[in-house]
């Protein structure tokens, strides 16, 4: 490996698809009920935190991709864990495969994300992963207070 | 820059200094009592969280450097806001310093950090990033259900 290279291109596709099993899990530890009603202090429930995870990342790469720049869309219409987690799954194989169009030499290139957030490539897809940590956490928080205990945040296999 | 670097190193450090900044607001936004005695579901208090943060930064990247694999220690002894404020901005410039004396070259050696964790250098700062990504976002949903509006996940500056 080039001894430039912090992290390489598919070292951070590993890194987020670690993510996306660690959010599918959460997911999964949800009663049906409480995915789609509960939360705490005002927030979104975990089924809309989860769809708008779903309207960044497979939509965001494919605009990055095509060089697309539409604006997202968070109501995606999804009223089933089943459907939640399919969705999730459909998506998977196409992010990968998304993400592998990008040439290595354009992370640095700036894209208008949604036609609203102007950043290089890089820095857009960092903001997936880390939005997608934060609200995941954030159904870890609504979880406990359900008894239900998270998946470990290590378990990305 | 080199082509085939999707993130340098300089670039890392700026977004691991972008999240320690609004790690730091949120910390400011607790009361002073709730960040000692607030939780949701067995969870830890903020502060607590905030100390396990401070126990893996500069403890963490200081082994990383100086190649010592002592066991981490959460049990830091700070007492109030002003005091985790300012252990937070007292680590700051020295994981600037550390993090520079890491040879980039050095990024995919394995390193077991605090004895236990075997993992290539870039992997264990990658989790650093996403674990204080994760319990900052539990500190959000603490300050959601005490009706505190906490900080905008955009501001890292």
């Amino acid at each position: 490996m080039n001894t430039s290279v912090i992290l390489s291109k598919a070292e951070f596709l590993e890194h987020w698809l670690g993510h996306r099993t660690l959010t599918r899990r959460t997911i999964e530890k949800f009663p049906e009920k409480e995915l789609f009603s509960y939360s705490i202090g005002g927030m979104r429930t975990f089924a809309d935190l989860v769809k708008e995870l779903l309207s960044i990342a497979e939509p965001g790469l494919r605009g990055i991709v095509q060089q697309k720049e539409e604006p997202y869309n968070h109501d995606i219409g999804l009223t089933t864990k089943e459907a939640l987690l399919a969705k999730w799954d459909e998506d998977t194989p196409k992010i990968i495969d998304l993400f592998n169009q990008i040439p290595v030499e354009d992370f640095h290139k700036e894209y208008n994300l949604f036609g609203e957030y102007k950043f290089p490539i890089y820095s857009n897809l960092l903001y997936f992963v880390d939005n997608e940590v934060h609200h995941r956490a954030q159904g870890y928080v609504y979880l406990r207070s359900l008894g239900i205990e998270p998946p470990f945040f290590w378990e990305r296999y």
